[in-house]
């Protein structure tokens, strides 16, 4: 059994460009971090898109959503912004998909040492694997039906709607 | 809901003696650990004992297996060394708790900048949620089975029996 | 001997703000540094303000040199946002202070895995304890006198005038 | 003006062998630290040896007394384990080298995150370019030279004689 993991970037996969001093897009942090999780379970990585998710529009959760359709693997997370991440959810949830889609993404950019990646990662690889056909969001050491779910968007948690 | 957390050391809350030039135990590193992880699921940390598994007799084991009949919680991950982590769990699966038991660790320990440790942790937290009653190793992104687990030594990694 | 250090924020301290999703200031980091440096010269550390230097006006310079001045410390290194560290490098020159003074700062804050603030730290306390009166910055590697040195802002480092 | 690091090993390059459970040698991390030191002074990296400073020989020592003759640099930086660090400095002060050379090295690994090891990288690579010709140990952001320092094995800090 493997599972495809498709990068869209959002706060996870965030890098600090020094010369101008802000957060931006470079290239996908998933290669590296794969190396040291040391998780025996195949994984294939595809860099889709790498964006804020304050910035996407139908198109780019229709190309998340095409990708799924695509891929071999019938159980698939994807690293997503946390500010539409319901959104997409919702999208990926109505075509009906017969294959265990797990959603997560970070609080805190992965390149911070004090952030949630890793663990928001390993939340939804174990969650890929043992939930049924589906749709989920994984944030917060819990795992949320698609339906189910909304960002709490004060106190920066996900909580069942 | 709520999980407890046991604490009995392993490689996972290994800490570095820089008088002796050796890994050894202090303290437990989940306290801080949990304040970065963001989980908003309630969690109890009881430090139960700080040992390599190697080191471990079974009034050591016993004393897990108690810890977990006295838990007011029903959902329970034990962080424990990987070397003996399966000789506890035929303990624990013995004792057919009516709890859901998830042991996890770690092969490189927390204060490594490369550690396994929080990627291990979230899958222990997610599959304690999901999982029915049982005894479970996750250890390298899996999920298995007291039983049906053993640690391949030469590897370094969990596999089927 | 004792050194000083005078903090007045910069891209060093930075925070990473998780519900805005953008960097500020919260608290300085000195103190955890403090903790693993293992410095045995005795260190007085100053909280003077915590501001990125592009927003810096005379007011605020004024106050770094008040500060200096003030000092029972001979010896006093200051971490300060890199943008116009030189101009208050200059604030401070013009006063001539029987003091060595070490500016420094980051041009990745302190929080992100590959920051350079610590390696700067270094630099900056051995030159303030090895070089004679006067106003200097070490950025990079290396150390400038106060009226000698640019920062390129196009490469993002400091180099000789 | 540029800098040669002679690499010998030491706690600073220590490997964590997550098999065997204990902490050796395998690679040196320095080139991977250089990149994000941002040091504009032109480094030229030598790995030497990889040893344990308890483990070493007049051999071992009389190898890095002839790395620093043949070194077409004026200025060295050494990083070597601190438990025979004054042995190895008195091997090369007796030589009377016409060259500068700093010896440094780390009372925690840099695998750990909170290794002492690039604060003192930051010290040395400054002591070594602002100090006259001579041998001298930079740790505990001190620099001291050769002769006047001894390493206090029961707090791990190095002092003066």
């Amino acid at each position: 059994m493997s599972i495809r993991i498709i990068i869209t970037g959002g706060t996870f996969d965030k890098h600090y460009d020094e010369i101008r001093g802000s957060l931006t897009f470079k290239d996908s942090h998933l290669p590296e971090i794969l190396k040291f999780l040391r998780c025996s379970v195949p994984i294939e990585l595809e860099l889709n898109q790498l964006i804020d998710s304050l910035d996407m529009h139908t198109a780019n959760r229709l190309r998340i959503l095409e990708s799924c359709r695509r891929a071999a693997e019938e159980r698939i997370v994807i690293t997503h912004g946390t500010d539409t991440m319901v959104e997409t959810a919702a999208v990926l949830g109505g075509a009906q998909l017969a294959k265990t889609v797990v959603m997560t993404g970070a609080m805190v950019p992965y390149i911070f040492n004090n952030s949630d990646a890793v663990f928001n990662l390993g939340c939804a690889i174990m969650a890929v694997q043992v939930l049924p056909r589906g749709v989920y969001v994984a944030m917060n050491g819990r795992v949320f039906g698609w339906d189910l779910v909304r960002k709490n968007k004060e106190l920066g948690v996900f909580e069942q709607k």
